[in-house]
């Protein structure tokens, strides 16, 4: 298994030499919105080893804490201290958990606690500077101030490794706080198991009860020198422990556990310490195989095989432009590949959704996925150029609804457990987009989960749904948005049926797809609540995002969400001009502050006029102008996003980068092209970003796309040929993509009018 | 699998002659000190399915519950009212745990609290009278009077049985409550899991913090009939349950968790509901192994299965005597199969103490090793008659070494955890026993888990016993008593190292054997803790049990503790004659109530003098008068034991049964033998309690024991014949019990004075 890992290095190793990493800042987002993390991973990688510079919890004695939401990647720029490194965080979610297994190294007495921000002496954590931190694709290093120490972070998929070099003649202690997690309230940690195995090998165990509902987290940690002395403290009590206190179990007894427990552990002085540290869902043993498996080498080989890991996935790709365009592209790139992480052993063994350990057979088992947004663009832009980890993904959510006792597609997968976050089944149009495009082999599975799933009555207003042909809003506070939501995923459901020749699956769920027009209020040409009496919610305000039936998006944005039939919208609303203008006011209007203020999702800087890019309901209107008799306007508004929501900065990110879907718009937006409907098979255009992108497509075909002139000013497409043929269609196919060659764009400072290119698909015609 | 267990039932069937079960009384114990449980059980079975009627934890808000101690089996006999029916069941303890898995049938809208038993009407809880309780071994039987129901309870060793009969026309519900436990402190229940599989079946999963440190509990249950409805409540709350709120998953949704979680399900009125409960310690999937491998067949025909294999166990004796003699016999027979408990799943699987599981190669794993107690007369009288699960109860602690950290033998093993409980590590003196006996064959590992375990300097004053030649008051509370507990034990691996021929170890240890020396006060003839200094304890009262030196025990009883060396002992005190007094006055003092007032392991009515048969440490001391020149007291004191410390009534039994020790001592005593020293091969002779005994022996010999005129009045030996030929030994040896054939007892109501029997072992001549 050793021999394994390196020769798979090795071959990445080959492969590298674009060297795109150097691209890369994983800062981007650490402040501001973006909730990214800082840390070492690698792609698709079990680990995200990161510092963690606070972990508030969402309520302190029953109180909401504002702070929380900054916290769900466990990073803050602009924090004074770092409690620790821990092992597992999220890409940009708005939601926290994990910040599993936290180390961190430290000088003198060792302190159980971490203390606190405001009095950092009080506890373990130390105070630092951004003076001499560094972070690239699989590499953090901080210098840990308090106490002179420089911290050193890599790893391999299923491997921290951290490397602390402590001053000299000090005696090298490091604290393992089993009690510490992200959003860690009072009674998060359910028990936690410590033991001593030889004198430079531990091993452990602990259970969470977080976002991820039950969160097995076993672990093997490997030292690089024996340990000198060690001890533990439980900081909670237990009647039973009088038994335990009948010898010294505080110090250097080997076998430790509790509620809430931290271990120190004494090395001697001199050469820096190396601690590698597995993980596995499974059980120690699984952790033991991981950590044979991958843990070979020094720090620096391992740093130096995931870099290259990392560099054999970004240079996939080549981009053209301004350095801080290069350094947004390839960042973006890199946090496409972050989120799903796999939740697999070595050996293949997984926990299920059901808690029993599962072998996956001929795939790898991913979780962490946040479906309500990664199924607009992050499932197809890794569809379309990491299929094969793509195929995996999708065969993992299948495994899930076998594991799940509804039978149901993961609604937000998180370590082994199920989190209903969010709303809809869009596991279902991950799944159709893949069938549809044929990167996806089903053999009948997937689709009896999609239609299992998508008939589940007593999920979410799924009943009344099915009865009524909306969720009401007397059952659901978000009856609109899921509403449409499940007649855009119904239209998956039917085009994936229709790719398989399942004609009745395919003409029934054809028939839920047009459900979005139960919750349309011709009247006022909005989405708009409905009560299971048929009555619409009143009053009713189209610019509030709270109360008004709708998740994450007020009626104004999610009105334009029925990507699969946007011409039956049009209609609905009133017909082009209608539609065009109501686009274009969305992104010109003066948006009331009474709107935004009280909201943590949003700040101000992240609007453009109405348009919330940092809520994913948004993601496709940008490219809904291709349906209207102003294409242009996409060209013109897509760049604007660019430039304002993805700066190359700490806080350039203008929302929360969610598991990659952020990125992924990014970087199929920088391409000219989006996936505005996934379940087809087409991306509808836009317009290049840079000057040229190259990619070297998994087929082995090459992809160039050239726009020599393009610039904000040019930034309006005059003219696009494919291989020498001019393209007077609004979008283009998988097949064009995958066939690689040359696209030249001719760009221009004014749109070319003349042009009346052919609409991209819908529904209706 | 299944017809497997079917088969063996068959096979015990068919043995089952003398039907023996119908003399046991499970009630005996369950009032006042004896704490048994009366639910049903199978031989060293994983289940013990019984009724609990409260489950007071030891601590309330901080404050010590002294009721608490009265609730180690979960049910008392005198009390008003039954919680319910859970699933494991420590018999005889000092100190509480499990209850496991709580099922109760109600009718009515189900209630998600116990209630109290002031208050029963405000939770699910019942009242109950004993018209119409039953109780045989793998049986028991209740009419819960709240709600009419007739509840009857059997089981397979891995699987309880439920029969509910409900009022006719009354909704059949039960209440499942996984926060239930014994010794329920607030937050022992760490997590728990429930999943609906299908309409008959439900998995789920439970961990808690007790006793057993870390106790894992997986369960399969299965309904005799569909469930209509359901629903649950977690009665602890969570920030992050919001999301879980999204749609209703407190009714009929079927993945459900919680910190302090009860459930419902509904069934039909009619026929009678039973109710399958299979459990494991490795996964949801080996509970379901093993509920279908010992599943089959309706209530009744797995009760009579049981009952067969009760029989089949029982009637390997046969005792005359009365009723109540009878009763007492099988029913203390019964309590020594009880524990230690199957721990393996029917596929061999197993979770060691690491954690981690593990397959039993060739052996049943077993748990529950109540050592401190267990050593002296239970495990030898398993080595004698039921040596093959004996044989496979070592092996299971030889595995438990090599799991542990410290490479250490169990001290008190609960469900995979080390408790710690108690001292001395008794587990070497059960090895011993069985080497020196010829019952466990070791290849080396056992002595070499003997040599390790008695060398981990951190346990228990082990380094400074092992430097100062005694464990040192200033270091341990029970320094004194630990010393005598150690040098015994350690005389035992000298005996076995001897045994299996490895002199180097024999001699090392024959001389750790006389550290009992070193806690001998020989000014004042009594043991006594000394400081590390050398100095002993001053002031020091050989009366007082707390804050001497010593545990369950005074000075004056636990004196006598150097069972491998008792010419020794005796010289120590000052001779025959000053040892001989002694004892006489230990059963004939008069005890100042101070002493035993404030113990809750003391009551007056189990004294006999200073005598407390109620803690072990006194266990051999009335068979020492076989070194002095009054051997026949032995006969006198040990009748008297009997006749006070062992009534068949609930209230019967003098202390803790401590898991058949108590019942393993009272079946040695009316065969008129005890093993003093285990690790000889001897066992000192007292005198028959019974006119005729006979067992069936492993070797497929007959041993009857036949004293046609023992009675109280003529309870003295006057002469005993074996196979025809006098016996003028105090003891007999393993092999004389083995070769079996005729034991022809004189019975005469004085001593015989003129007899002077050889003296049993002891190390010094």
């Amino acid at each position: 298994m050793k021999k394994l890992f390196c020769l798979v290095c090795l071959s990445l190793g080959i492969a590298a030499a674009a060297q795109n990493s150097r691209y890369v800042d994983p800062f981007i987002g650490t402040s501001g919105m973006g909730h990214t993390f800082p840390g070492a991973c690698y792609p698709f990688g079990a680990i995200q080893l990161s510092p963690d510079t606070d972990t508030i919890p969402h309520n302190i004695a029953g109180k909401y804490q504002p702070r929380a939401y900054d916290y769900c990647a466990g990073y803050r720029y602009d924090d004074p201290t770092i409690v620790g490194f821990s092992h597992r965080h999220l890409s940009g979610t708005g939601h926290s958990d994990l910040g599993d297994i936290l180390l961190m190294p430290v000088t003198g007495q060792p302190k159980l606690h971490p203390g606190t921000a405001q009095d950092p002496d009080k506890g373990y954590r130390s105070r630092f500077t951004h003076d001499g931190e560094e972070a690239s694709p699989g590499y953090y290093a901080v210098t840990l101030s308090d106490y002179g120490i420089r911290a050193r972070l890599t790893c391999t998929p299923r491997v921290g490794v951290h490397e602390y070099s402590y001053p000299e003649d000090e005696v090298q202690n490091v604290v393992l706080d089993l009690g510490h997690g992200i959003y860690n309230y009072d009674g998060k940690v359910l028990w936690s198991t410590l033991r001593v195995e030889n004198d430079t090998l531990i091993t452990g165990f602990r259970l969470t009860n977080g976002w991820s509902r039950t969160n097995y987290t076993y672990f093997a940690v490997s030292f690089s020198k024996p340990i000198l002395e060690y001890g533990y403290q439980d900081r909670k009590d237990n009647p039973y422990r009088g038994f335990w206190r009948r010898f010294d179990m505080s110090r250097n007894f080997p076998d430790m556990a509790g509620r809430d427990m931290a271990a120190w552990f004494s090395f001697a002085p001199g050469e820096p310490l190396t601690v590698k540290v597995a993980i596995s869902a499974v059980d120690a043993l699984g952790a033991l195989k991981n950590l044979s498996a991958e843990g070979c080498g020094s720090f620096d080989e391992i740093a130096m095989h995931t870099r290259r890991a990392w560099d054999a996935h970004l240079d996939r790709f080549r981009a053209e432009g301004s350095d801080g365009q290069k350094r947004m592209f390839y960042t973006s790139l890199y946090h496409t590949l972050i989120n799903p992480s796999v939740y697999m052993d070595v050996d293949g063994q997984y926990r299920g959704i059901d808690g029993n350990i599962h072998r996956a057979d001929g795939f790898t088992n991913y979780t962490v996925f946040s479906l309500w947004d990664t199924y607009r663009a992050e499932h197809p832009f890794l569809g379309l150029f990491f299929p094969s980890e793509n195929a995996d993904m999708i065969r993992s959510m299948v495994e899930h609804s076998h594991q799940s006792p509804l039978g149901m597609l993961p609604v937000w997968s998180l370590m082994g457990s199920e989190g209903w976050c969010m709303s809809g089944y869009h596991a279902v149009p991950v799944l159709a987009d893949a069938i549809v495009k044929g990167t996806y082999n089903d053999d009948g599975q997937a689709l009896e989960a999609m239609v299992k799933t998508s008939r589940v009555g007593l999920y979410d207003g799924l009943d009344e749904y099915m009865s009524l042909g909306y969720v009401p809003y007397d059952k659901r506070a978000t009856a609109a948005s899921t509403t449409l939501e499940y007649a855009y995923d119904d239209w998956t459901i039917s085009a994936a049926a229709a790719a398989l020749g399942r004609e009745d699956i395919a003409k029934d769920y054809s028939r839920r797809a047009f459900n979005y027009r139960n919750v349309f209020d011709t009247k006022i040409g909005f989405a708009r609540p409905r009560y299971a009496d048929g009555s619409f919610k009143t009053p009713f305000d189209v610019s509030q995002t709270f109360g008004e039936g709708f998740i994450e998006g007020n009626s104004w944005n999610f009105s334009f969400h029925v990507p699969h039939d946007v011409n039956g919208l049009i209609a609905l609303m009133g017909g082009e001009k209608v539609f065009r203008t109501r686009l274009e006011d969305l992104f010109a209007m003066d948006l009331d502050p009474k709107y935004y203020e009280e909201n943590e999702d949003i700040e101000k800087e992240c609007l453009i006029g109405g348009y919330v890019h940092g809520n994913e309901p948004s993601h496709h209107i940008p490219y809904l102008f291709a349906w209207t008799t102003r294409p242009w306007m996409t060209q013109y508004w897509t760049r604007e996003i660019m430039n304002r929501m993805y700066r190359p900065e700490r806080e350039g990110l203008g929302g929360n980068d969610d598991c990659g879907q952020m990125s992924a718009w990014y970087i199929f937006t920088a391409m000219g092209f989006y996936p505005v409907c996934p379940g087809t098979d087409q991306y509808v255009l836009g317009a290049p970003y840079l000057p040229e992108i190259s990619v070297k497509l998994p087929n082995g075909n090459t992809l160039t796309i050239r726009a020599p002139k393009v610039s904000d000013r040019n930034r309006y497409v005059r003219s696009l040929k494919i291989n020498g043929i001019q393209i007077k269609r609004a979008y283009v196919t998988q097949a064009e993509i995958l066939a690689g060659g040359l696209w030249e764009y001719e760009m221009s400072a004014s749109p070319n009018k003349a042009l009346k290119p052919e609409k991209p698909f819908s529904m209706s015609k």
